[in-house]
Protein backbone atom coordinates (compact mmCIF):
# COMPACT_ATOMS: atom_id res chain seq x y z
CA UNK A 1 0.00 0.00 0.00
CA UNK A 2 1.21 3.07 -0.80
CA UNK A 3 2.40 5.26 2.24
CA UNK A 4 2.14 9.02 2.54
CA UNK A 5 3.91 11.36 4.84
CA UNK A 6 1.81 14.83 5.57
CA UNK A 7 3.50 17.69 7.69
CA UNK A 8 1.12 19.14 9.94
CA UNK A 9 0.59 22.87 11.64
CA UNK A 10 -2.30 22.63 14.34
CA UNK A 11 -3.58 25.09 17.24
CA UNK A 12 -3.72 22.06 19.71
CA UNK A 13 -6.23 24.78 22.11
CA UNK A 14 -9.66 22.39 21.21
CA UNK A 15 -8.16 19.28 20.88
CA UNK A 16 -7.84 16.26 23.47
CA UNK A 17 -4.08 15.93 22.23
CA UNK A 18 -2.70 14.01 19.09
CA UNK A 19 -3.74 10.62 20.11
CA UNK A 20 -7.53 9.16 19.43
CA UNK A 21 -9.94 9.18 22.91
CA UNK A 22 -13.20 8.97 24.24
CA UNK A 23 -13.19 11.78 26.04
CA UNK A 24 -13.13 14.53 23.06
CA UNK A 25 -11.67 15.20 19.45
CA UNK A 26 -8.10 14.48 18.95
CA UNK A 27 -6.00 15.73 15.55
CA UNK A 28 -5.34 12.24 14.55
CA UNK A 29 -9.46 11.54 14.60
CA UNK A 30 -9.96 14.59 12.97
CA UNK A 31 -6.97 14.20 10.23
CA UNK A 32 -8.31 10.54 9.94
CA UNK A 33 -12.07 11.50 9.16
CA UNK A 34 -10.72 14.51 6.22
CA UNK A 35 -8.72 11.13 5.12
CA UNK A 36 -12.24 9.16 4.69
CA UNK A 37 -14.08 12.30 3.67
CA UNK A 38 -11.49 12.17 0.98
CA UNK A 39 -11.18 8.87 -0.09
CA UNK A 40 -13.16 6.41 1.76
CA UNK A 41 -11.05 4.52 3.44
CA UNK A 42 -10.17 3.93 7.09
CA UNK A 43 -6.79 4.66 7.59
CA UNK A 44 -4.85 4.87 10.73
CA UNK A 45 -2.19 8.10 11.38
CA UNK A 46 1.11 7.38 13.28
CA UNK A 47 2.40 10.85 14.50
CA UNK A 48 6.40 11.57 15.13
CA UNK A 49 5.57 13.22 18.59
CA UNK A 50 1.83 12.57 20.03
CA UNK A 51 1.35 16.19 21.39
CA UNK A 52 -0.72 16.07 24.71
CA UNK A 53 -4.14 18.19 25.18
CA UNK A 54 -3.72 22.27 24.46
CA UNK A 55 0.03 21.42 22.61
CA UNK A 56 0.52 23.03 19.22
CA UNK A 57 2.88 21.60 16.49
CA UNK A 58 4.44 23.78 13.70
CA UNK A 59 5.37 20.49 11.99
CA UNK A 60 4.27 17.48 13.03
CA UNK A 61 4.74 14.66 10.80
CA UNK A 62 2.77 11.95 10.26
CA UNK A 63 2.71 8.72 8.38
CA UNK A 64 -0.39 6.78 7.07
CA UNK A 65 -0.93 4.07 4.24
CA UNK A 66 -4.12 4.46 1.60
CA UNK A 67 -4.74 1.47 -0.56
CA UNK A 68 -4.82 4.06 -3.92
CA UNK A 69 -2.34 5.84 -4.91
CA UNK A 70 -2.79 9.65 -5.86
CA UNK A 71 -0.53 12.91 -6.48
CA UNK A 72 0.83 13.84 -3.34
CA UNK A 73 -0.48 17.32 -4.13
CA UNK A 74 -3.96 16.34 -4.45
CA UNK A 75 -4.13 14.33 -1.01
CA UNK A 76 -2.90 18.10 0.61
CA UNK A 77 -5.46 19.59 -1.28
CA UNK A 78 -8.45 17.38 -0.29
CA UNK A 79 -7.26 17.15 3.21
CA UNK A 80 -6.91 20.69 3.81
CA UNK A 81 -10.29 21.33 2.48
CA UNK A 82 -12.09 18.87 4.71
CA UNK A 83 -10.21 19.78 7.93
CA UNK A 84 -11.10 23.66 7.22
CA UNK A 85 -13.24 23.52 10.06
CA UNK A 86 -10.36 22.81 12.40
CA UNK A 87 -7.18 24.27 12.94
CA UNK A 88 -5.20 21.47 11.62
CA UNK A 89 -3.19 22.35 8.20
CA UNK A 90 -1.43 20.10 5.93
CA UNK A 91 1.46 22.03 5.24
CA UNK A 92 3.26 19.19 2.82
CA UNK A 93 2.65 15.60 1.60
CA UNK A 94 4.57 13.27 -0.27
CA UNK A 95 4.90 9.63 -1.30
CA UNK A 96 7.17 7.39 1.07
CA UNK A 97 8.61 3.83 1.20
CA UNK A 98 6.74 1.65 2.98
CA UNK A 99 9.61 1.00 5.46
CA UNK A 100 9.44 4.82 6.80
CA UNK A 101 8.24 5.83 10.08
CA UNK A 102 7.25 8.62 11.03
CA UNK A 103 7.70 7.63 14.91
CA UNK A 104 10.28 4.96 14.66
CA UNK A 105 12.37 6.47 11.78
CA UNK A 106 12.92 10.41 13.72
CA UNK A 107 16.43 10.94 14.46
CA UNK A 108 15.57 13.91 15.91
CA UNK A 109 12.66 15.78 17.56
CA UNK A 110 12.63 19.78 18.48
CA UNK A 111 10.22 21.50 20.54
CA UNK A 112 9.56 25.54 20.83
CA UNK A 113 8.49 26.63 24.44
CA UNK A 114 6.76 30.44 24.13
CA UNK A 115 6.50 32.37 27.37
CA UNK A 116 4.96 36.13 27.32
CA UNK A 117 7.20 37.69 29.54
CA UNK A 118 5.54 41.13 30.56
CA UNK A 119 2.98 42.14 33.17
CA UNK A 120 -0.18 42.56 30.89
CA UNK A 121 -1.61 39.34 30.17
CA UNK A 122 -1.55 37.96 26.39
CA UNK A 123 -5.10 38.90 24.09
CA UNK A 124 -3.54 38.26 20.50
CA UNK A 125 -1.70 35.00 21.63
CA UNK A 126 -3.74 33.67 24.68
CA UNK A 127 -3.90 29.77 24.36
CA UNK A 128 0.21 29.93 22.71
CA UNK A 129 2.16 30.98 25.80
CA UNK A 130 2.95 30.70 29.15
CA UNK A 131 2.25 34.15 30.89
CA UNK A 132 4.94 35.12 33.48
CA UNK A 133 4.52 38.47 35.08
CA UNK A 134 8.40 38.24 36.89
CA UNK A 135 10.99 39.36 34.75
CA UNK A 136 13.24 36.62 33.74
CA UNK A 137 16.72 36.29 33.54
CA UNK A 138 17.64 34.61 30.27
CA UNK A 139 21.42 34.36 30.89
CA UNK A 140 20.61 31.89 34.36
CA UNK A 141 18.57 30.17 32.45
CA UNK A 142 20.42 29.47 29.31
CA UNK A 143 23.37 28.45 32.38
CA UNK A 144 21.00 25.96 34.17
CA UNK A 145 19.69 25.00 31.15
CA UNK A 146 23.27 24.07 29.62
CA UNK A 147 23.55 21.35 32.36
CA UNK A 148 20.85 19.44 31.44
CA UNK A 149 22.60 18.34 28.27
CA UNK A 150 24.29 15.04 27.28
CA UNK A 151 23.09 11.35 28.41
CA UNK A 152 21.07 11.16 31.93
CA UNK A 153 18.45 9.89 33.83
CA UNK A 154 15.76 12.56 33.56
CA UNK A 155 12.95 11.10 36.05
CA UNK A 156 13.07 14.34 37.70
CA UNK A 157 11.64 15.64 34.71
CA UNK A 158 8.97 12.28 34.31
CA UNK A 159 5.19 13.00 33.81
CA UNK A 160 3.97 9.99 36.55
CA UNK A 161 1.99 8.51 33.46
CA UNK A 162 5.08 8.56 30.96
CA UNK A 163 5.37 4.90 29.81
CA UNK A 164 8.37 4.93 28.35
CA UNK A 165 10.98 1.61 29.68
CA UNK A 166 13.77 3.73 30.38
CA UNK A 167 14.30 7.13 31.93
CA UNK A 168 17.70 7.64 30.09
CA UNK A 169 17.64 10.16 27.42
CA UNK A 170 19.98 12.25 25.60
CA UNK A 171 19.40 15.72 25.30
CA UNK A 172 21.15 17.27 22.22
CA UNK A 173 19.66 21.29 22.60
CA UNK A 174 18.19 23.29 25.18
CA UNK A 175 18.75 27.17 24.31
CA UNK A 176 17.36 29.98 26.03
CA UNK A 177 16.53 33.45 24.13
CA UNK A 178 14.74 36.36 24.05
CA UNK A 179 12.59 38.11 21.33
CA UNK A 180 11.45 41.36 23.30
CA UNK A 181 8.21 40.47 25.34
CA UNK A 182 8.43 36.55 24.38
CA UNK A 183 10.90 34.34 25.77
CA UNK A 184 11.69 31.20 23.77
CA UNK A 185 13.28 27.63 24.98
CA UNK A 186 14.24 25.52 21.94
CA UNK A 187 15.05 21.36 22.91
CA UNK A 188 15.87 19.11 20.79
CA UNK A 189 17.21 15.26 21.23
CA UNK A 190 16.21 11.71 19.73
CA UNK A 191 13.36 11.10 22.19
CA UNK A 192 11.50 13.37 25.13
CA UNK A 193 10.02 11.41 28.08
CA UNK A 194 6.74 12.38 28.40
CA UNK A 195 6.35 16.08 29.46
CA UNK A 196 10.04 16.55 30.01
CA UNK A 197 10.00 19.62 27.94
CA UNK A 198 7.37 20.79 29.90
CA UNK A 199 9.02 20.34 33.09
CA UNK A 200 12.30 21.49 32.53
CA UNK A 201 10.71 24.60 31.13
CA UNK A 202 8.74 24.87 34.82
CA UNK A 203 12.51 24.20 36.44
CA UNK A 204 14.26 26.72 34.25
CA UNK A 205 11.72 29.62 34.71
CA UNK A 206 11.91 28.89 38.68
CA UNK A 207 15.32 30.10 37.83
CA UNK A 208 14.93 32.68 35.62
CA UNK A 209 12.56 34.54 38.63
CA UNK A 210 15.57 34.29 41.03
CA UNK A 211 13.84 31.57 43.24
CA UNK A 212 16.17 29.38 42.67
CA UNK A 213 19.93 29.08 42.27
CA UNK A 214 21.42 28.22 38.66
CA UNK A 215 23.43 25.24 39.99
CA UNK A 216 20.03 23.95 41.69
CA UNK A 217 19.35 22.07 38.45
CA UNK A 218 21.71 20.08 38.95
CA UNK A 219 20.48 19.02 42.42
CA UNK A 220 17.07 18.62 40.78
CA UNK A 221 18.67 16.30 38.45
CA UNK A 222 21.05 14.32 40.45
CA UNK A 223 17.66 13.42 42.74
CA UNK A 224 15.63 11.25 39.94
CA UNK A 225 12.10 12.50 41.75
CA UNK A 226 10.02 14.28 40.38
CA UNK A 227 9.05 16.05 43.46
CA UNK A 228 12.45 17.67 43.64
CA UNK A 229 11.85 19.85 39.92
CA UNK A 230 9.45 22.98 39.38
CA UNK A 231 6.04 22.68 38.22
CA UNK A 232 5.03 21.60 34.75
CA UNK A 233 5.00 24.46 32.38
CA UNK A 234 0.83 25.32 30.96
CA UNK A 235 0.55 22.97 27.32
CA UNK A 236 -0.39 26.54 25.84
CA UNK A 237 3.15 27.50 25.29
CA UNK A 238 4.38 23.61 23.91
CA UNK A 239 5.09 23.23 19.93
CA UNK A 240 6.19 20.55 18.06
CA UNK A 241 8.06 22.29 16.06
CA UNK A 242 9.74 19.90 14.00
CA UNK A 243 11.81 16.33 13.10
CA UNK A 244 14.98 14.56 11.55
CA UNK A 245 15.24 11.74 9.71
CA UNK A 246 17.59 10.09 7.96
CA UNK A 247 18.20 12.56 4.62
CA UNK A 248 14.88 14.17 5.25
CA UNK A 249 13.53 16.80 7.68
CA UNK A 250 10.77 18.96 8.64
CA UNK A 251 10.59 21.94 10.62
CA UNK A 252 8.89 25.63 10.82
CA UNK A 253 8.43 28.47 13.23
CA UNK A 254 5.77 30.50 14.27
CA UNK A 255 4.94 33.33 11.86
CA UNK B 1 -11.17 65.19 36.31
CA UNK B 2 -8.40 63.34 36.19
CA UNK B 3 -7.64 61.65 32.27
CA UNK B 4 -5.96 57.80 31.88
CA UNK B 5 -4.06 56.86 28.93
CA UNK B 6 -4.52 52.91 28.40
CA UNK B 7 -2.42 51.39 25.32
CA UNK B 8 -4.72 48.03 24.60
CA UNK B 9 -3.88 44.94 22.60
CA UNK B 10 -6.56 43.12 21.21
CA UNK B 11 -7.74 40.21 18.73
CA UNK B 12 -10.54 41.49 17.05
CA UNK B 13 -12.02 38.79 15.79
CA UNK B 14 -14.92 38.13 18.38
CA UNK B 15 -15.85 41.76 18.19
CA UNK B 16 -18.12 44.31 16.31
CA UNK B 17 -15.24 46.48 16.14
CA UNK B 18 -13.68 49.41 18.33
CA UNK B 19 -16.59 51.23 18.38
CA UNK B 20 -20.07 50.59 20.54
CA UNK B 21 -22.95 49.27 18.50
CA UNK B 22 -26.30 47.68 19.02
CA UNK B 23 -25.56 44.50 16.54
CA UNK B 24 -22.94 43.23 19.27
CA UNK B 25 -20.13 43.37 21.56
CA UNK B 26 -17.57 46.12 20.75
CA UNK B 27 -14.03 46.33 22.23
CA UNK B 28 -14.89 50.13 23.56
CA UNK B 29 -18.19 48.95 25.09
CA UNK B 30 -15.69 45.57 27.15
CA UNK B 31 -13.59 48.09 27.92
CA UNK B 32 -15.77 50.33 29.40
CA UNK B 33 -17.79 47.59 30.83
CA UNK B 34 -14.59 46.65 32.78
CA UNK B 35 -14.18 50.63 34.10
CA UNK B 36 -17.65 50.27 35.49
CA UNK B 37 -17.01 47.10 36.71
CA UNK B 38 -13.43 48.27 38.73
CA UNK B 39 -14.69 52.05 40.14
CA UNK B 40 -18.66 51.98 39.47
CA UNK B 41 -17.97 55.24 37.00
CA UNK B 42 -19.70 55.22 33.34
CA UNK B 43 -16.51 56.36 31.58
CA UNK B 44 -16.23 56.54 28.00
CA UNK B 45 -13.07 55.31 26.09
CA UNK B 46 -12.10 57.57 23.11
CA UNK B 47 -9.86 55.50 20.70
CA UNK B 48 -6.65 56.68 18.12
CA UNK B 49 -8.08 54.69 15.67
CA UNK B 50 -11.84 53.50 15.21
CA UNK B 51 -10.84 49.64 13.62
CA UNK B 52 -13.24 47.94 12.24
CA UNK B 53 -14.93 44.60 12.87
CA UNK B 54 -12.34 41.53 13.01
CA UNK B 55 -9.29 44.30 12.97
CA UNK B 56 -7.01 43.87 15.23
CA UNK B 57 -4.85 45.83 17.70
CA UNK B 58 -0.62 45.62 18.77
CA UNK B 59 -1.35 49.11 20.61
CA UNK B 60 -4.23 50.88 20.46
CA UNK B 61 -4.13 54.04 22.62
CA UNK B 62 -7.15 55.27 24.48
CA UNK B 63 -8.05 57.95 26.48
CA UNK B 64 -10.80 58.16 29.11
CA UNK B 65 -11.43 60.79 32.65
CA UNK B 66 -12.30 59.63 35.81
CA UNK B 67 -13.69 61.30 38.74
CA UNK B 68 -11.43 59.73 40.72
CA UNK B 69 -7.79 59.65 41.37
CA UNK B 70 -5.99 56.16 40.89
CA UNK B 71 -2.34 54.93 40.68
CA UNK B 72 -2.33 53.97 36.49
CA UNK B 73 -0.77 50.35 37.50
CA UNK B 74 -3.89 49.74 39.88
CA UNK B 75 -6.21 50.83 36.93
CA UNK B 76 -3.83 48.73 34.39
CA UNK B 77 -4.67 45.92 37.18
CA UNK B 78 -8.13 46.14 37.65
CA UNK B 79 -8.59 46.40 34.01
CA UNK B 80 -7.03 43.44 32.57
CA UNK B 81 -8.59 41.62 35.61
CA UNK B 82 -12.32 42.67 34.73
CA UNK B 83 -11.24 42.29 30.77
CA UNK B 84 -10.22 38.61 31.33
CA UNK B 85 -13.12 36.98 29.62
CA UNK B 86 -12.35 38.76 26.75
CA UNK B 87 -9.10 38.75 24.34
CA UNK B 88 -8.48 42.43 25.33
CA UNK B 89 -5.22 43.48 27.76
CA UNK B 90 -4.19 46.73 28.63
CA UNK B 91 -0.45 47.36 28.41
CA UNK B 92 -0.19 49.96 29.93
CA UNK B 93 -1.66 52.81 31.70
CA UNK B 94 -0.66 56.62 32.49
CA UNK B 95 -2.02 59.97 33.11
CA UNK B 96 -1.88 62.99 30.80
CA UNK B 97 -2.72 66.06 30.65
CA UNK B 98 -6.84 66.99 30.27
CA UNK B 99 -5.70 68.38 27.03
CA UNK B 100 -4.14 65.09 25.63
CA UNK B 101 -6.75 63.83 23.11
CA UNK B 102 -6.39 59.94 22.32
CA UNK B 103 -7.85 60.91 18.73
CA UNK B 104 -7.56 64.78 17.73
CA UNK B 105 -3.83 64.92 19.67
CA UNK B 106 -2.10 61.99 17.40
CA UNK B 107 0.77 62.73 14.95
CA UNK B 108 1.18 59.66 13.38
CA UNK B 109 -0.89 56.27 13.10
CA UNK B 110 0.85 52.78 11.84
CA UNK B 111 -0.78 49.68 10.93
CA UNK B 112 0.54 46.44 9.91
CA UNK B 113 -1.00 44.42 7.34
CA UNK B 114 0.30 40.68 7.25
CA UNK B 115 -0.30 37.98 4.42
CA UNK B 116 0.16 34.41 4.59
CA UNK B 117 2.03 33.63 1.22
CA UNK B 118 2.02 29.54 1.03
CA UNK B 119 -0.14 27.11 -0.37
CA UNK B 120 -1.34 25.60 3.03
CA UNK B 121 -3.88 27.60 4.92
CA UNK B 122 -3.61 28.83 8.22
CA UNK B 123 -3.95 27.08 11.38
CA UNK B 124 -2.20 28.87 14.36
CA UNK B 125 -2.49 32.18 12.40
CA UNK B 126 -6.44 31.31 11.42
CA UNK B 127 -8.07 34.43 11.99
CA UNK B 128 -4.88 36.49 11.82
CA UNK B 129 -3.87 36.92 8.60
CA UNK B 130 -5.10 36.95 5.31
CA UNK B 131 -4.03 33.67 2.83
CA UNK B 132 -2.77 34.62 -0.77
CA UNK B 133 -1.85 31.05 -2.30
CA UNK B 134 0.37 32.43 -5.41
CA UNK B 135 3.99 33.57 -4.72
CA UNK B 136 3.91 37.02 -3.75
CA UNK B 137 6.36 39.75 -5.64
CA UNK B 138 7.49 41.35 -2.97
CA UNK B 139 9.94 43.99 -4.78
CA UNK B 140 7.17 44.24 -7.38
CA UNK B 141 4.76 45.42 -4.08
CA UNK B 142 7.13 47.46 -3.14
CA UNK B 143 7.65 49.69 -5.95
CA UNK B 144 3.55 49.98 -6.34
CA UNK B 145 3.75 50.88 -2.67
CA UNK B 146 6.80 53.52 -3.17
CA UNK B 147 4.59 55.14 -5.46
CA UNK B 148 1.91 55.95 -3.74
CA UNK B 149 4.01 57.83 -0.81
CA UNK B 150 2.90 61.52 -0.66
CA UNK B 151 -0.41 64.26 -0.26
CA UNK B 152 -2.82 62.63 -2.69
CA UNK B 153 -6.65 62.21 -3.44
CA UNK B 154 -6.67 58.98 -2.04
CA UNK B 155 -10.61 58.40 -3.30
CA UNK B 156 -9.53 54.91 -4.95
CA UNK B 157 -8.71 53.51 -2.01
CA UNK B 158 -11.89 55.06 0.55
CA UNK B 159 -14.80 52.99 1.42
CA UNK B 160 -17.76 54.55 0.22
CA UNK B 161 -19.13 54.89 3.84
CA UNK B 162 -16.15 56.82 4.80
CA UNK B 163 -17.27 59.65 6.77
CA UNK B 164 -13.78 62.33 6.08
CA UNK B 165 -14.67 65.64 4.57
CA UNK B 166 -11.73 65.49 2.50
CA UNK B 167 -10.21 62.43 0.33
CA UNK B 168 -7.03 64.19 0.69
CA UNK B 169 -4.37 62.68 2.63
CA UNK B 170 -0.70 62.36 3.37
CA UNK B 171 0.95 58.64 3.28
CA UNK B 172 4.22 59.00 4.80
CA UNK B 173 5.33 55.45 4.73
CA UNK B 174 4.18 52.33 2.85
CA UNK B 175 6.85 49.27 2.59
CA UNK B 176 6.45 45.44 1.93
CA UNK B 177 8.60 42.93 3.48
CA UNK B 178 8.50 39.37 3.07
CA UNK B 179 10.00 37.24 6.64
CA UNK B 180 9.30 33.70 5.68
CA UNK B 181 5.89 32.14 4.98
CA UNK B 182 4.65 35.57 5.90
CA UNK B 183 4.54 39.16 3.81
CA UNK B 184 3.92 42.43 6.19
CA UNK B 185 3.01 45.45 4.63
CA UNK B 186 3.22 48.24 7.21
CA UNK B 187 2.03 52.01 6.79
CA UNK B 188 2.31 55.18 8.58
CA UNK B 189 0.03 58.68 8.09
CA UNK B 190 -1.32 60.86 10.31
CA UNK B 191 -4.76 59.87 9.49
CA UNK B 192 -6.22 57.23 7.47
CA UNK B 193 -9.33 57.31 5.18
CA UNK B 194 -11.65 54.45 6.20
CA UNK B 195 -10.54 51.02 5.07
CA UNK B 196 -7.60 53.07 3.04
CA UNK B 197 -5.04 50.24 4.61
CA UNK B 198 -6.90 47.50 3.32
CA UNK B 199 -7.72 48.82 -0.16
CA UNK B 200 -4.49 49.73 -0.81
CA UNK B 201 -3.36 46.32 0.62
CA UNK B 202 -6.10 44.59 -2.39
CA UNK B 203 -4.31 46.56 -4.94
CA UNK B 204 -0.73 45.87 -4.02
CA UNK B 205 -1.33 42.47 -3.89
CA UNK B 206 -2.50 42.11 -7.71
CA UNK B 207 0.69 44.24 -8.35
CA UNK B 208 2.28 41.22 -6.59
CA UNK B 209 0.33 38.21 -8.01
CA UNK B 210 1.41 39.85 -11.51
CA UNK B 211 -2.08 40.21 -12.54
CA UNK B 212 -1.37 43.99 -12.44
CA UNK B 213 1.71 46.09 -13.91
CA UNK B 214 3.75 48.18 -11.15
CA UNK B 215 2.26 51.40 -13.10
CA UNK B 216 -1.22 50.42 -13.34
CA UNK B 217 -1.08 51.70 -9.57
CA UNK B 218 -0.47 55.27 -10.75
CA UNK B 219 -3.46 55.17 -12.59
CA UNK B 220 -5.67 54.07 -10.09
CA UNK B 221 -4.54 56.49 -7.67
CA UNK B 222 -5.63 59.11 -10.63
CA UNK B 223 -8.77 58.10 -11.56
CA UNK B 224 -10.21 58.77 -7.98
CA UNK B 225 -12.32 55.80 -8.92
CA UNK B 226 -13.08 52.71 -5.67
CA UNK B 227 -14.19 50.67 -8.38
CA UNK B 228 -10.94 51.25 -10.19
CA UNK B 229 -8.78 49.73 -7.41
CA UNK B 230 -8.38 46.18 -6.32
CA UNK B 231 -10.71 44.79 -4.00
CA UNK B 232 -10.73 45.28 -0.12
CA UNK B 233 -8.46 43.39 1.77
CA UNK B 234 -9.85 41.00 4.44
CA UNK B 235 -10.23 42.44 8.07
CA UNK B 236 -8.40 39.22 9.98
CA UNK B 237 -4.87 40.61 8.36
CA UNK B 238 -4.80 44.23 9.89
CA UNK B 239 -3.32 45.01 12.94
CA UNK B 240 -3.51 49.05 14.33
CA UNK B 241 0.21 49.11 15.17
CA UNK B 242 0.58 52.28 16.96
CA UNK B 243 0.31 56.01 17.49
CA UNK B 244 3.03 58.72 17.83
CA UNK B 245 2.20 62.25 19.97
CA UNK B 246 3.75 65.02 20.59
CA UNK B 247 7.05 63.77 22.86
CA UNK B 248 5.09 60.17 23.01
CA UNK B 249 5.17 57.27 21.02
CA UNK B 250 3.63 53.60 21.61
CA UNK B 251 3.97 50.89 19.15
CA UNK B 252 4.47 47.21 19.34
CA UNK B 253 4.70 44.13 16.67
CA UNK B 254 3.71 40.40 16.71
CA UNK B 255 5.33 38.00 19.03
Amino acid sequence: MPRYLLVLEYDGAPFVGWQRQQRGLSVQEALERAVFAFCGERATATAAGRTDAGVHALAQVVHLDLAREFPPERVMGALNAHLAPHPVAVLEARRVEEDFHARFSALERRYLYRILNRRAPPALLRGRVWHVIGRLDVEHMQEAASRLLGRHDFSSFRAAECQARSPLRTLDRLWVERRGEIVEVHAAARSFLHRQVRNMVGSLVLVGLGRRPVAWIEEVLAARDRRRAGPTAPAAGLYFAGVRYPGLAFTASPG
